[in-house]
């Protein structure tokens, strides 16, 4: 294996780690010390990669566009809209590194953090999408890319943090997004668009053309992946 | 005073100074010490009325719904739903104790605190609301008011950490409160009952028929209230 090879397997390794610990402690109560021994890495080799927690920290944030799959481009713009969402939504039970940045996008604590990337990046590509689907002629006149685009973004950020909260796991994220384009949708989107779109539960891993595999266990708090 | 009195006052005291600081800084990093200040109170004081950050943080969070004044009685049931969030939002900014309790709320640090009480209250109040609402005629058929009573408190939780998160204060919730009913009722209400609502930023103050002031200063965070 080549040195650059390595080195990325093991930045790869550090980060996938920081997410778990992340996700299970929060930010304030991470302990680079249990990253370590989770990524079975040296303190050097953390610090070769990162200056700080909070540089760790930052990582896991701006990762989480990235390590979801961009939905498939489908003839309706709105369906696109909505399979991004779902994809997003299918990957966070599944996806350690999604998981973990999500928690520290919705943490309040270590004030040293800037937590409004995530928030801004996907309101940026709900608002591209939901453009493209005016531009189309899916959504009616009065509809504003813009303010939906925050709505759905702050929407899914509350739904996730309440699932969470009474349940202590997210696996019914899928209804709740569901339920929120079912009831939202209807008063932007133009009827014979809406009539043809998938908005069920499932619908990540039928955007995908994935198998909808059962869900990780979900343990309480502490107890592994949340 | 009477000893009675001044034991309600102190509790009182105890309970907004703890507010201001779980605010500030979360609950994990909240120290009693700095409570104590606040309060012009003894440690001995603190704990006659409380037994430790936790239960002191359980109260805060018990008291988020008593601290803001029930919507008026309204003829239009969805109306008098709309006036409680809008009334929600409209204190937010303006009290302390709401405040706090809301950042403890949303808060996903320090597990053994039990944040799923007010998620809870909120939903059982949106549900009595949107019952009353459907069985006076004013919802569609399909309207489901628990599912939608849930879905406000979700997505209400979410605008509010977005935007926290992006502008470092809760003042633009007006206008997202305002946007959500506005794309969402249009799917469960009646036309002709929809027409009349009063759905605009402001409505919180109008309900109460209070005048809307300023809301106070929002410096950034840790310089005082949020």
């Amino acid at each position: 294996m080549a040195k650059q090879d390595r080195a990325i397997r093991t930045r790869k390794a550090i980060l996938e780690a920081a997410a778990v610990v992340f996700d299970e402690r929060g930010y304030e109560a991470a302990k680079l010390s249990d990253i370590l021994a989770l990524a079975h890495v040296t303190k050097g080799a953390l610090y070769f990669h990162f200056d700080s927690k909070e540089d760790l920290a930052h990582a896991v944030l701006e990762a989480q566009v990235s390590v979801v799959p961009p939905a498939p481009p489908q003839p309706s713009k709105v369906q696109e809209f909505v399979d991004t969402g779902m994809v997003f939504v299918h990957r966070l039970t599944r996806d350690p590194v999604l998981s973990g940045s999500v928690r520290l996008t919705l943490d309040q604590g270590g004030h040293e953090l800037d937590r409004s990337g995530p928030y801004r990046e996907w309101t940026d590509i709900n608002r591209r999408l939901l453009r493209a689907a005016k531009e189309s002629g899916e959504l009616l006149p009065h509809a504003d890319p813009e303010e939906l685009a925050g709505l759905f973004v702050g929407a899914y950020a509350g739904l996730n943090l309440m699932t969470h909260a009474l349940e202590g796991h997210r696996s019914s994220m899928e209804r709740w997004a569901s339920a929120l384009y079912r009831h939202v949708l209807p008063s932007v989107v133009v009827p014979a668009v809406l009539t043809a779109l998938d908005l069920e539960p499932g619908r990540g891993a039928r955007a995908l053309g994935v198998e909808e595999t059962e869900v990780p266990g979900t343990p309480g708090p502490g107890a592994g992946f949340r």
